[in-house]
């Protein structure tokens, strides 16, 4: 977690233009030309014109970020971080025009993944979990949501969820911990989904409800059909628990109607949520988390996040790290898909890659630089949060702010 | 240019998956496994067998690759690296919905580029083309192609060139520098483009061919007519220049096939070219120079990579890196685009980007690690070719040798 025990104080100053985000979603970025923030003790304590920076602020240790553009600490809320193996050949057979039928006949596919996963050793696993948090902390990201659900049985779910809580407390990265025992139906399970349904809501649950903040479930066609996820998302929610929802992404089964009805944090993915559903989930405040990555690197349409965006919805951004449909780790080339591919506007890709994200994990907190906000930012290396989809391919992170220390 | 009078010698060992190319277009990437490469003064002497090392070599200067897959340096045969001043507001207009012809009523477009290479000085276009070099060489490019084209008077296209011959002077990377006069009419010549043109063959051409190895013409709708393409090349291989032609982007002018007939090295873009053009360009040797972060960044329809590889002509891959179209450096992230986008398998669009590449240019020493040829290739963070589309948004490159020297 952020902080770790340390005193954070910073001044920053010489920013050409700050994305504070206290506009609310319809006010946007809330831009200030030749800004300076204050951190103290790894909260943002005040925000203002560079040129009327308090004088309890001088002694400060300072971060000139040389004219160019900060922003708030990007909030990646929905990854499959933790995994064993590599599906390089699998994702290049796909290319080559194989379907996904033949793959998982030659044994590709995310059982792979979860063979894989549940063999290797929680050491191990965290190991290369950890070179994926440093990546995303270089690109920018201070948040992360990570999901079980490579283990599906109640052992390897609750390695992958210790996994998680170790990168919180030994990397810079607040880790928000997702319990996904509901990804898949196991092939040890294939001709008898109740009982697996309830292990999920039983010992699976024991286990890891207190390693968890959020119960997941993949709602859909060929994974969980909705009562099955009303049935694991009520159990979860009687653990303490806060839910989201994998919903509606290969067909409209009603999930994201699902999400709303129980006051779900997100229903995620959303490539057939109708009209109807998305007003639902904005009247329940569950936040649309679109991961447009997975549509980039399956060649599939991508959702209209227009659409989406204009029905009122919190609209968050996520890379859904993952090494079968989108093992991508940078969240600017997420906000660049999304503004090349969805129809949101690069503010509105911005402000969902932040705020939107830390909304749509129920972190009121950050994903904003206001007075009481945790001291998250990134210094980019360009004049405007502009250059994102402008340079898709760039490493525009300059410098990386967390809990008012530079990493 | 590479080598740059030091002794240059060093041997790659530990290499999991060495793409040698040796094989040509059809065998494609021709791997070694478990291999190693030798270099002397420059010049790759030797590939074999990590096992098989011969005693001779074992005294170089070594670079363990980890068990890393090595290619060979990527060579990026169409970019419009210098340049002065800054598109990302325009970008972001067209991005919420503006048309071209708005943004050229409000000054923006191809023209402000011009106005502002114009007004730059060589120094300030150095220093910008250089932090691109830079960056190019950090994502394995170690031979780029650039062009002229944002001046559009006799001193402003070679000032250009200028800053391009300093770039191979002053860094490790070799530029191919091409005159592109006939980019588009400047404003001052709307009313009588004959003489433009005579400009283009006469005044321009005396300064600038000798400055550059190629010369190119955007023949297209809105550009220059073919009649016009055909007179500005003929001048161009009068003064000793070989000729490429950004051709039929924008509709099918007939371009792709005056290239053919011209003995063009390559056509370019080619989004309208009809089979018998890439037949009659097959026949003519002249290869075609694909560009794919174009298609991404204007998210435009792409040009049908399948097709034109199948028609058995020699295609390249390039960025095109430019302020407008495409703001992009990096060519893992262009092969992962084509692999994705343009129907190339993973293997195709690697050779596409190395040995493609260097043919599109007529150079014949590079773009493929065999006895005779330039010691430049790339160590990835990977242990094959295809984390490229796999993991798309990745820095992949761990080192660069570029003629046998570590970068």
């Amino acid at each position: 977690m952020s902080g770790k025990g340390e005193v954070n104080d910073l001044l920053v100053f010489n920013i050409g233009s700050l994305v504070t985000n206290d506009l609310g979603r319809d006010g946007l970025l809330g831009i200030v030309e030749d800004a300076a923030v204050a951190i103290s003790d790894g909260v943002l304590e005040w925000v203002g014109d560079g040129a009327d920076i308090p004088a309890e602020y001088g002694d400060l240790p300072r971060l000139d970020a040389g004219g160019a553009a900060v922003l708030p600490g990007f909030v990646d809320p929905h990854t499959h971080l933790v995994f064993a193996g590599d599906r390089s050949d699998e994702f290049a057979r796909r290319l080559r025009g194989e379907s996904y039928e033949e793959i998982l006949t030659a044994g590709g596919g995310i059982l792979s993944t979860v063979a894989a996963t549940r063999a290797a050793s929680e050491d191990d696993l965290y190991d290369s979990a950890v070179e994926r948090a440093w990546r995303m902390l270089a690109n920018g990201t201070t948040t992360v949501e990570v999901k079980s659900g490579y283990g599906l049985n109640a052992a390897t779910e609750e390695k992958m969820l210790r996994v998680a809580r170790r990168i919180d407390e030994s990397l810079p990265i607040d880790v928000i911990p997702t319990f996904l025992g509901a990804h898949v139906v196991p092939a040890e399970y294939r001709e008898d989904r109740d009982a697996y349904v309830d292990l999920v809501c039983g010992e699976m649950l024991d286990v890891c409800a207190p390693l968890a903040r959020f119960c997941d479930v993949f709602s859909d066609e060929a994974a969980f059909t909705v009562e099955e996820t009303r049935r694991i998302l009520e159990a979860a929610k009687n653990r303490g628990l806060e839910v989201r929802v994998h919903a509606d992404q290969l067909g409209r089964v009603g999930a994201a109607h699902l999400a709303a009805e129980l006051s779900a944090a997100s229903a995620d993915h959303l490539d057939h949520a109708t009209d109807e559903d998305l007003t639902a989930m904005s009247a329940a405040g569950t936040s649309a988390v679109l991961l447009p990555a997975v549509s980039f690197s399956m060649r599939l349409p991508y959702p209209d996040g227009r659409r989406i965006w204009d029905s009122g919805v919190t609209v968050a951004l996520a890379t859904d790290c993952n090494p079968g449909t989108a093992n991508v780790e940078s969240m600017p080339f997420v906000v660049a898909l999304a503004a090349l591919n969805m129809g949101l506007t690069p503010d509105e890709a911005v402000w969902a890659a932040t705020r939107g994200g830390a909304l749509s994990l129920r972190l009121e907190d950050r994903g904003h630089l206001v007075p009481g906000a945790v001291g998250d930012l990134v210094v980019l290396d360009a004049p405007t949060h502009l250059h994102i989809p402008y340079r898709p391919d760039a490493d525009l992170v300059a410098a990386v702010v967390k809990g008012g220390v530079i990493l």
